[in-house]
């Protein structure tokens, strides 16, 4: 968690860090800075020293929301360097790194590098910076980094707000069902008191606007029908209109509006009716389920849950991407992926990794099957937190049945 | 525009590029992929041949709507490259980069970097990539790039769905007078017909929903009362109730939900009456904001608008960015920017750039005087369109009273 920075950054040998933004949302950016909403900016720490927050000085109020030590570009004189740099943009960022160095106190030593920005600045830069910060070792991370194992394991605070972003999402859930429900069918159609199609153009929007009512935002949900269904990351097509026994996939994964924490739930739906085929899809996937859960240990491997889950769906003659690296029928992701204030973050369920569940992990449990050509995809998902005593406790607070049925 | 990649290309002396992106929004992604709903990927392009598109075999039906040629992840074998590099992630990215060019039929020569990524990974990356990739040029690009020359100029098809942006976002600006003059004042406090005040999250809320109704989405939305529209990027106190006689200043930039092209524009408004001081600074804002348009010219450059209304603010005494550099005082800003898929797009309206302004540039004039100490800021901001005859086309559709009478 956040106070265990220090204690990560002495463990890789760094004597400090930066984190760069730009006015896109950076979840490290964000942890840093308590939520300020600021549209750019640098994070620096030396070691065992309080953090400094660097902005433009057009956001300074929103900086100080942070509560950390904020200083702008024109308390750096960067108007200065602009002038001195004007032809050259790349010296002028290699200048302006140096002072924001020296302004929190990093005199020298090794830097971990982090955060977002355009790749096409940094080819060079990179380079430049290496050459011109005189006394510093720029050093970067592949795999788990620094800040991928302080989120890792959430604290009380965090905890709050992700039970709270749960339950907010956990209501639209059942809206949505309700919602659905209060339809009627026309031969297989599924259609308003009017006789008006029902839409998944209609039923994104109600769900967006249902998660406004609660201050929340979606960030791309899938809806997606029969075949569509079938992809995993396949959204759904907007213009079409629901009919019965198909099986929809609905992957819902808002945030807290403006960026924040999320939640990260899946159901899958079958409107009046379900096929036999797709019955017995979702059978296997709830027994994959709790097969999942049941695996998932704090202390034990991300990699231990999925490899049951693998054994499982082999079992049943599915293919996978264990028996089948590359597959894209049957079994083809991993079973779940911590989240917090990015939507993917470590632990990875993955028969592919090896990280560890702890305590004061937050993780999806999601297992799928998907058969395109047979018209359908299937797949469950909760989100679940591995509490201090080591109980596995479920966040998404919604039934997993398969069929709604149509009162309208 | 998008036609004119290949010649920026050559003029680059390019022989390729290559896009990075993850799960987060890329506008260049965006532009190049037709507004595909992936959520990581690459987009290569040999110069002259067709650009095809590389991503994760869960989105390949997503990708399919980019009319891009789609390769997947498994059509490149990742799977086997995993299994090679388990160890080493770097060593991973610089097999599967190369495997990369050579399925987009890129045999060698200077490749554009472009696109967005974790810094961290990027550090060791760019270095092992440059040593890694023999008969391959890595080649970065500072200040305007080849995307955002290409971007700086519309298209007919880009063009419609601004304009279209544009008349809905006008009616939630409409709608939002009309939502805050159908209350009522008791004393200075602005109240609703039970008597509760009215907060800057009501009112933000209330946008929101007016937003999404029409298929857009806030990106951050500044609505500043007092002090707060002082500093140009305070967002605004949720909790804080609306009084009259304040300025506020509303600074609504929303885009196509998901992701797209943008409005942007500002107001300020000061609710039953504004003070003498809010009036006269207003009033000098529209004059400042006249000049703006008057010297906003094809053919011209952007730095000839902005000096303008500089000259004009330092005539009327006041502090600018030009005569005090690094002021939080006065004008402290430029006076406006390119708008499409990015907010912030070339060209730049500052007597610190040499952008010229073209036909076909959508762009926003925004003056502002800003006295925190004051209790005030003031911005007034349209957007507009450099079209084919020249002339300067408004494409926000509202009026510019200061004064919002209640009515309630």
């Amino acid at each position: 968690m956040k106070s265990d920075i220090n204690q990560l950054m002495a463990t890789r040998h760094l004597d400090a860090y930066i984190v760069a933004s730009d006015h896109n949302y950076n979840a490290v950016r964000d942890y840093l800075t308590n939520g300020a909403r600021i549209t750019g900016g640098y994070v620096l720490q030396q070691r065992d020293e309080p953090a400094v927050l660097i902005v433009n000085p057009m956001e300074i109020e929103e900086a100080a929301t942070s509560g950390l030590r904020v200083l702008s570009y024109s308390d750096l004189k960067y108007h200065e360097l602009v002038q001195t740099h004007k032809e050259d943009p790349a010296a002028l960022q290699v200048a302006f790194w140096q002072r924001m160095l020296q302004a929190a106190g990093i005199a020298a030593g090794r830097v971990g590098v982090y955060g977002s920005g355009d790749l096409n600045v940094y080819v060079d830069l990179f380079r430049m910076l290496q050459d011109g910060l005189e006394g510093y070792e720029l050093v970067g991370e592949q795999g788990t980094t620094l800040f991928d194992e302080a989120m890792l394991t959430k604290d009380a605070d965090e905890l709050t707000r992700i039970q709270d972003v749960a339950k907010r999402t956990s209501e639209v859930i059942a809206l949505t069902w309700d919602y659905i429900a209060s339809h009627r069918a026309e031969g297989e159609q599924v259609v308003d008191a009017d006789g008006i199609p029902l839409t998944i153009g209609n039923v994104k929007r109600f769900i967006r606007r249902a998660l406004l009512d609660r201050d929340l935002e979606d960030t791309g949900m899938i809806f997606a029908q029969g075949r569509d269904g079938g992809f995993p990351h396949s959204r759904g097509n907007d213009n079409a209109t629901l009919v019965q026994g198909q099986a929809i996939v609905f992957d819902l994964f808002p945030r807290e509006i403006g960026g924040g924490y999320h939640h990260d739930m899946t159901r899958t739906w079958s409107i009046g009716y379900a096929t036999d085929a797709v019955q017995e899809a979702y059978q296997t996937v709830m027994t994959a389920f709790d097969i999942g859960v049941e695996n998932c240990k704090p202390g034990g491997f991300g990699s231990t849950p999925q490899e049951a889950v693998l054994d499982f769906f082999e079992a049943e003659g599915h293919p996978t991407s264990r028996s089948h690296p590359g597959t894209s029928t049957g079994y083809v992701h991993s079973l779940g992926h911590g989240v917090g204030l990015k939507i993917h973050e470590r632990p990875r369920l993955s028969h592919l990794a090896n990280d560890s569940i702890q305590k004061g992990n937050v993780v999806t449990i999601e297992p799928g099957l998907y058969y395109p050509d047979a018209g359908y995809g299937v797949r469950i998902e909760d989100m679940l937190y591995i509490a201090e005593d080591g109980s596995i406790v479920t966040l998404t607070d919604f039934h997993k049945e398969l069929v709604i049925p149509l009162s309208g």
